[in-house]
């Protein structure tokens, strides 16, 4: 195994992630390798299981059939945590990235992040391994809103936190709950998302997007020339604090007012509608979003003017996007996946009225496949592309698999 | 020199065009070529006279002094043509990148493009070179404001064209002035001033960047990871018709109102001057900005509150990027650059007000050193790299120089 490049099995594991089955000549075509790089790599993954031959193609021409290949789903695990819905929520991925096991810790709206609900959470995933799934654990992947800084501080309005030392609590409470051998990889939710939909979604084989969610805050992820944007302190994306309206009185989280999270973030629009109809703002965390959506589908005068004017300063923020950035797809994430009915008319309304018409010729506005599962998934695959880069998960990741494959968990 | 693998060539050219000067060690580093490749590449500029070396360094050890080569300034000429000022602006420019001569042709603020007007331009530039100096004419290279459509048309608002056949009209027209033996290259204005910027101007060094320009429009070009943004469609950039005051009666030549254009550019800072003193505005193209300017600092509170409240939309859509993107650095150019005073106090609060503290702090927000001749360095900076792409410009680029050093032109 040591004799095989490392390198080799990085190009062939990620191949086989991102492509879910391929070939050999697919491998080579895409990772660029010669046949027999290729074939050293490959016959120790298949032996010891990591990878498995899953079926054959009828030969196009003289030659024998080709075989295809995928990854084996149970050969490895990865928990991912998501921190930026109204639920902190965890999943179980399997080595292809389908999702076994999903779990929620509960916090409102307003409630600030507890780290020690992260590890009650992980625990509570993991309880579903034997122990021999246990021992193909390989990481933990996290993604957060906001910006962390070079402190490791996180400043996420949208959570409430400013300056707060996520990374040093995240190795405090490790510690405390007797995870710290686990390995924790960390992503804004920016990057996960734009994973997720390159590897996993929507955007597959685009070169020129950005996906927008909608959920406690508002966040873009971009990809251009075919490469996430991560800009100059890995904090790109904070569109959500554009202060789409000017004149607004909306407060937001960052001590401004007017900025698109304040006006179309999930929790703005249930504020809104609660003061448009009398009720305490402190029902925030009673309410659900897709309530709103629900009485603005009937035609309640209070929910629909809200969501027109979320649709409106959403369109418009994506119009000045189009217009500097020049995407061939936009997606959209999040919450709206489950109201595509309200906002897509009238996102694309927007974007034609207030973009430049030859860049928005032709573009493609899209719902996300991945809805709220964007950037669980998105975390776990980039704790299994981190993973590779570390040479002794990479090992890990290649040793014999005991388990017969298919997995003890119902797939959710 | 058929021997040498062209991509040697280039690359030792390349590297010597954006460092000035280089040691064989330096250029080594920076390409990534061995020793000997960079040694054969050498031999053959070096005896053509393609490069010079101009100096030697003092020894860091025991070893022999270094040597220090640059490109050699005669060696080639391009010839850059700049449409998006009030005057189609033209340079010959020498292989280091310096303007040797300067030529206008003027049209008004509100004139459509004019080929025939560019080609004239063109052979004034090359009546200053004798016979000698015009077999070593290379290419000309067109900085274009707007979007160009696959089919070759323009679009560029503030030279008031739709859909004008651009292409089809360069190609005809070269051969009405007979110069369709001339290589031409065109480039967005955005990618002209990038590569000016991060080759020759304030961006050297630096990562992720933009820098803005007002002139007869704005455009903004933007680097992230070290590279120029192009978008799907080559089109990225049109940040000048963001519509940034939503309610404003602005009219802007793309047919909508309130885009940053029609309030922000030269000539609508001009225009709302001329509205806001009773003037007519069939004056626009007797009156320069830099008259405006003047007004403001003395005072004028027509001109200063035109000042004012440019730089108020400028400095939020600057922040509107910013957060987006997460630069390192922000530089600020064209007709700006002239107005440091008036505007980057300005420009800078307003970022402040309207960014993430967390992407503004430790950003620098720069003039421009390159001023109005960023896109005409950057055009002739990119007719050398598509010279460079092309076999046969290569080889008369590498070709021995018989003109002694030394040009018969005084520098400008």
């Amino acid at each position: 195994m040591r004799s095989v490049a490392d390198q080799w099995l990085r190009e062939v594991l990620l191949t086989l992630y991102r492509r879910s089955t391929a070939t050999r000549a697919e491998i080579m075509a895409e990772t660029g390798l010669h046949a027999s790089s290729v074939s050293q790599a490959m016959r120790p993954l298949l032996r010891h299981g990591t990878i498995l031959k899953v079926g054959d193609l009828e030969s196009n021409g003289a030659g024998r059939p080709r075989e295809v290949f995928s990854l084996n789903p149970d050969a490895v695990y990865f928990v991912s945590v998501d921190l930026e819905a109204q639920r902190i929520r965890f999943a179980l991925l399997n080595f292809v990235g389908d999702i076994r096991y999903r779990w929620e810790e509960a916090t409102g709206w307003e409630e600030r992040l507890e780290v020690n609900k992260v590890f009650h959470g992980i625990s509570m995933v993991l309880r579903n391994l034997d122990s021999r799934q246990l021992s193909r654990l390989l990481a933990v992947g996290i993604s957060y809103p906001g910006m962390l800084d070079d402190q490791g501080r996180l400043t996420a309005f949208n959570l409430g936190l400013h300056d707060f030392p996520l990374l040093s609590e995240l190795r405090e409470k490790a510690s405390a709950h007797r995870m710290d051998h686990l390995p924790i990889f960390i992503e804004p939710d920016r990057h996960s998302a734009v994973v997720a939909e390159r590897w996993l979604g929507r955007a597959r084989g685009y070169q020129n997007g950005l996906l927008l969610f909608v959920e406690r805050g508002i966040g873009i992820g971009l990809f251009l020339d075919g490469k996430p944007v991560e800009g100059w302190r890995n904090m790109a994306g904070e569109i959500g604090h554009w202060k789409i309206e000017p004149g607004a009185e909306d407060p937001c989280g960052c001590g401004k007012r007017g900025c698109l999270e304040a006006i179309a973030s999930s929790p703005s629009m249930i504020r809104q509608y609660l003061e448009s109809t009398g009720q305490p703002s402190s029902n925030l965390s009673a309410f659900r979003i897709t309530d709103v959506f629900e009485k603005a589908r009937q035609g309640d005068p209070a929910a629909s003017h809200v969501v027109e004017r979320a649709a409106k300063a959403i369109g418009l923020a994506l119009s000045y996007a189009i217009n500097l950035l020049n995407p061939q797809i936009v997606i959209l994430g999040g919450d709206l996946t489950s109201a595509d009915d309200l906002f897509l008319p009238r996102i694309e309304r927007e974007i034609n009225q207030n973009g430049v018409p030859q860049l928005t010729r032709g573009i493609e506005i899209a719902m996300s496949a991945l809805g709220l599962d964007m950037r669980l998934k998105g975390a776990g695959a980039l704790a299994f592309r981190k993973s590779l880069a570390d040479p002794a998960l990479l090992r890990k990741m290649c040793s014999p698999v005991s388990l017969a494959r298919g997995s003890v968990l119902p797939a959710t």
